[in-house]
């Protein structure tokens, strides 16, 4: 039935775990493993492409894209779990139940999640309609403070269609590009009309598991008073972008003007007339140089460390969202669910692949930006290996920019460019790696973040840490993503090497979507249902 | 093609007014007087029944009901104006049109609503997705506050598909009956996310329109502090249910009890042990009873001064909602904004005539229930002329309830009933217009609220008030609803012999539907269109 190089990606449905089989070798294993267990049945198709099937204990969606009559890719995914869907549409309730009081104070939550951002109150909505008691502890005093917080200008740069979250959709008026606080204000009536157990001004300290409790021993300071919580599942939601990563800089004590990281960033208006530096060359350091330009700052230097990704957001609308993320989608009846499906679909070793043609196409369409960036010294590819800002994006989470509007600045010089490293600061300057010297009031180090895994050694311990691995990434053998090959990220949203942690985070998109089926497995657990995980 | 009985009832397509001619030779004049400047065109079926249109201003939705060929009843209604169209869907803007600020105050706003429930709320949406600046003022500190401050056990009595705020529908989850918290929070969420310009704790104390200026003169206390709003147009969104009515009782300054209208009553617990009398039989009545009953008063007793109707929520549901309000409706393809239409092709005229067979059909169904009231001494019927619930609404828009409990507890007589009224009250009894007496802790007069124009009167002037007339009703000629027949409700979502003065209000289904129509009245006006009002 499978070609011999035929991919079976599983989420949840078959194997308890995020998972693509790779070859014919490896889907018959996991298809002798698993196949007694999971009973599938009642396979119907919904057209070509989509097909709907049971599994002894659920409910799936599945995708089947065949070359020549035989399986190129197979998707199958578990949506709901028989006897425990959720409470909702033509099974929704009459009246409320009641909600719990005092979670995690007079009854201790089931699932603990760290991190309220889009990734924490994704799942946590999720847990609410399944009725599984978690708890979100948010830092922030008001849940959306992890975008409200961030520098002034700050925009979606991925489209509406793209960015909503579970269940209640943004209204058909919200711009294609959301403002900052638009999206805060958002998440913050959501936790309310979700009714999510959301502790704010609640920081994490510290995490151990007890093998012996099965359960975790989570101390957090809550408005500044210690607190201890005994979820059975913690899950770190604490962001891709959470871990500020500032480089030492030599001399940086001496400096006279500011240095700070682009998470602390605020608003141009008070560096107007001021000489501005900003390292790195991602989407934080175009979005910075821009705001500075626009303050009216004497000058603005983008410190480029290394080539980065740029395409235009209408070129990348078109080729690539559009097809699934838009009106035209929609009217086409790709609801954000059947996208987000599609998306999933394909399996992560034939992403660059089918991503290629269109950066090809890119390159040719907006020649005038690419050349107009080579000749004012920008470092601009398309990826490694041509592949471009989804793929990157999954590899290493940065080292890109959606064109709004820098790169013209860039083009214009009114962002001055330098293909240099941060050598030392010294008083008023910075000297770069050539050896040459600026003058600065202000650096900005776009510098980028941590991996999760660093939460897990903070919160829990090294060797938990250690154990676990790295998070994110496929694998892919390229800069900042080393092999060997895994097919799926490494330790998102499936069981990890520690009982009981779990990691949550990504993009809006992502955080929507694959909270669904850790969702599902933390659910399962919770009913006590058999989930041998392969 | 129409017949001789025929009826055209119009939204704002052809006659800038809401309309129903009855009759070939009113459907005649209108036409005559119209046609040529309505210059209808493009009329393109949808189904058997629905249809779209243009005219030279806009773009509508009708529908036709024949009867032998002929036209019975036809519905032509307004959906946008052409090239002012909302920025939303295929149309919505790339980035957000910065919200203006200091509306009120740095700039005057071109529509004043005054009331900030869910009528003001889903208009001042609208009117904001139309790009008219309109501001809301509220006199409560919250929004949503007008439901948070009603009695602890209020539940809305309409099922969740009835209920949705335009724009933002409640996700699948929430249940069929919601608390009236839930919606109290959503109404406040809704404030934000829409960005509507909302002042809480403004109380508007006198409004003066200028012929000259031709604006509003509003003043207001906000906060406490006297300001003056020049607004050009004046919305009352003060509510149906605003203006408590209590009846002076001979003797109120003797009780040693306490005496509230409904609107003031709180939660049951205080009065666990004591006597408690309740006058009046409509929904707060029989919620308010419960309520006690529930909290463990002595004694409850009714006092039921006129016949109320009674329907089973089941039936009802069943009966008369379930066809367009329910997940069957939705999977018929009967959306909300369909549903709407369909109850808006109806002309009122006809209803009663509809209405009949479904509680011709209850009074069967639910046989047990009615006899059951009527051996427990409660006066039920199904309205004057047997057209139930729904006439009753737009008749005078009191006199019901729908059984959620409090009858079940007056069949089991824990809510005792009296028919009479209140005579006097003296020390700590109640004196009943039979001469009997009742010992009391606690009288709530449950006995509802004013007409809408009183608001009028209040707020702007008896001249005024009498020159807009009676606000509500059809002209039924059954009681609290005298003739002459209007076809119409009176004065609401129409022009009112008030320059610029409109009215707003009704339940969450007339508040989200009839939104559309005076929101297009006024984004014409603020156009500066042609609106001649037939």
């Amino acid at each position: 039935m499978f070609e011999p190089e035929g991919f079976w990606r599983d989420l949840v449905a078959f194997t308890w775990n995020i998972k693509t089989c790779e070859g014919r070798a490896e889907i018959k294993a996991m298809l002798a493993a698993r196949l007694a267990d999971v009973r599938p049945r009642n396979f119907q198709a919904k057209s070509a492409e989509w097909f709907t099937f049971e599994t002894a204990l659920g409910r799936g969606i599945g995708h089947l894209r065949l070359r020549e009559d035989r399986c190129w890719t197979l998707l199958t995914t578990l949506q709901e779990l028989k006897g425990h869907e959720e409470k909702a549409g033509p099974n929704r309730l009459k009246l409320p139940v009641p909600r719990a009081q005092g979670l995690g104070i007079a009854e201790q939550p089931y699932v603990l999640i760290i991190g309220g951002g889009q990734g924490g109150i994704a799942l946590a909505a999720r847990l609410r309609r399944l009725g599984v008691p978690a708890l979100v502890v948010e830092k922030n005093e008001r849940a959306g403070d992890s975008w409200r917080k961030r520098y002034k200008s700050l925009c979606l740069h991925d489209p509406v269609w793209y960015d909503h979250m579970p269940y209640i959709p943004f209204p058909s008026h919200w711009p294609v590009f959301s403002p900052k606080d638009k999206i805060a204000d958002w998440l913050e009536m959501y936790t309310r009309v979700m009714e999510l157990d959301y502790w704010t001004s609640t920081l994490c300290k510290r995490a151990r598991f007890s093998e012996a409790a099965n359960e975790w021993e989570v101390l957090v300071m809550r408005d500044g008073e210690p607190h201890t919580l005994r979820p059975t599942h913690l899950v770190l939601a604490t962001g891709m972008s959470g871990f500020p990563q500032v480089p030492q800089v030599p001399g940086a004590d001496t400096f006279v003007g500011r240095i700070v990281h682009s998470s602390r960033y605020g608003a141009g208006a008070e560096w107007e007339g001021k000489q501005c530096i900003v390292v790195g060359s991602g989407t934080s350091a175009h979005d910075i140089c821009a705001d500075l330009v626009e303050s009216g700052a004497a000058s603005v230097t983008m410190i480029q460390r290394a080539p980065t990704i740029v395409a235009k957001s209408e070129t990348l609308m078109d080729l690539a969202w559009g097809p699934l993320y838009s009106e035209e989608a929609l009217a086409r009846g790709i609801t954000t669910e059947l996208a987000d499906l599609s998306v999933a679909s394909v399996p992560f070793k034939v992403l660059p692949e089918l991503q290629r043609p269109i950066y090809a196409e890119m390159g040719k369409r907006d020649a005038e930006l690419y050349s107009g960036l080579e000749k004012a010294g920008f470092q601009y590819h398309f990826g490694e290996d041509g592949s471009g800002i989804h793929s990157l994006y999954l590899r290493r989470g940065a080292g890109y920019y959606i064109e709004t509007g820098a790169s013209q600045m860039i083009i214009e010089r009114r962002i001055k460019v330098r293909n240099a490293s941060v050598h030392s600061v010294d008083q008023r300057k910075v000297r770069l790696s050539d050896g040459s010297e600026l003058a600065a009031d202000l650096v900005v180090f776009a510098t980028g973040y941590g991996s999760m895994s660093q939460w897990a050694e903070q919160l829990i311990s090294k060797e938990v840490a250690d154990r676990v691995g790295k998070v994110w990434g496929l694998g892919s053998d390229t800069k900042a993503d080393p092999g060997p090959w895994q097919g799926e990220l490494r330790n998102m949203w499936k069981p990890t090497q520690q009982a009981n942690l779990w990691f949550h985070g990504g993009n809006l998109m992502q955080s929507r979507h694959y909270s669904l089926y850790l969702a599902l497995q933390l659910k399962a657990r919770f009913e006590r249902l058999r989930t041998p995980v392969y």
